[in-house]
């Protein structure tokens, strides 16, 4: 099938725009599916996975290293409309909460960047969660909206609340790992517990894994590996928007069988 | 969310009109979701539930005791237009090979439909392989194009496939069990035995089963009962409509993970 193909189909009501599940400043999040690009090298492919992805929220960071930016935004502005995006920031390199509070300074100083999705990833690769507390304190006190990475835990996701955080990004099974999600209480309690957004995140590795997240009560997922080291990053892209979209429609709406 | 937010986002490509997966005479079959409508009473549901799955197939039969069809034709024309719709008959009460007989050829007398979705289903309301053979071959052999429905069992489909059947059906749990597919791996070895298109149904019961139905390799799905007794059907509807192409578009793109 062509990439032209990547479309939906006798669609009456296609062109609606959905409601926003976070407005931040003047920022609207409207598409539920948010997809990382750090790993990608090509400005093209960007383009295209945020396409097909029906993503609206461009994410961006700065390798402290090497002081530029994941991808080169001069390249990127020659294949996508970036102005279309809302453009926030990560940490996902940040292994420490120092780390992480350097990357988000740099990423403002050099972009004006208030948005920022913040992760701190010790050598386990896995969130820690009493160094986002702090360091959320801490961008939120200096004006940052602030989107938390945390292990699934609902006291530490009422104090983020609390804090002041924009939404909570929950970890479902290892960055990566492609296993879905591990402990569906754990996440369903937090979801259950806190009045924000809350995004699931971290080893969703299929279509599959999206439409439970979904159906678990996730308000958006963020996929990056799965759709980066894809045959087809843009085709799994689309995958993963249909994905949101049948999940998301699909709340409420299934019946169990009889046991 | 309201109605008019069962829509798609940010898709450039919407609108593009996807290859047909099955021609027959002057039919082609677009849309990889069929959903069954012989459950509703309502015409303004049938209606809502096929624009919202995105189908382009109206299945409509005949209810020998009552001669007359599921739904008054002349109720539905005010809602639905009937034009834009393949209409497919089906023997979905027959119990017997004759009943599936007698019940396509008052279709045909009736309505002059060709095209038939062929059910023998006795006491246990599981397909009845051997008596389908016999009613596909005497069908085909009529001037009908046939798509019968099965057990999963790769001699019974080769059999259907050289006598013409225009698809093979292929139950994957009992009808209305909501269970998803049973076996998998019988399911599959149907899939790579046949050329024919194969058409996956019986007990799909989430969008996730849907999604899994494509991911195994199911030209199409259809789905009857989940969507008829969802709280929402319209809704539920546009779930399995996204799940059709989040599976479908994740065909070979999903990578698992390492052990």
């Amino acid at each position: 099938m062509s990439m032209g193909s990547l479309a939906a189909f006798h669609t009456a009501t296609e062109g609606d725009v959905p409601e926003p599940w976070l407005v931040v400043g003047e920022h609207s999040f409207r598409s539920r599916l948010i997809l990382g690009i750090e790993q990608y090298t090509s400005p093209e492919l960007v383009g295209a996975v945020l396409e097909a992805g029906g993503c609206d929220v461009f994410i961006t960071t700065f390798d402290l290293t090497n002081a530029r930016p994941s991808l080169l935004l001069s390249d990127l502005d020659e294949v996508v409309e970036l102005d279309r995006f809302t453009w926030i920031g990560t940490t996902s390199f940040a292994r420490t909460k120092d780390e992480a509070l350097r990357t988000v300074r740099a990423l403002r100083d050099a972009f004006g960047i208030q948005v920022m999705k913040l992760d701190v990833r010790p050598a386990d690769n896995l969130p820690h969660n009493a160094q986002t507390v702090t360091a959320a304190r801490e961008l939120v006190a200096d004006g940052f909206a602030v989107l938390p990475f945390i292990r699934p835990d609902v006291d530490t996701a009422l104090e983020l609340q609390d804090i002041g955080c924009s939404a909570i990004r929950v970890l479902t099974s290892p960055v990566a790992s492609h296993r879905g999600i591990d402990d569906p209480d754990a996440v369903r309690a937090v979801i259950e517990a806190v009045d924000v957004p809350v995004v699931i995140e971290g080893g969703l590795g299929s279509p599959a894994h999206v439409v439970a997240a979904m159906e678990l009560g996730a308000t958006a997922v963020l996929v990056n590996t799965a759709v980066a080291v894809a045959a087809s990053p843009a085709r799994m892209a689309a995958a993963m928007r249909h994905a949101v979209l049948a999940g998301q429609y699909g709340v409420g709406q299934v019946t169990r069988p009889q046991a």
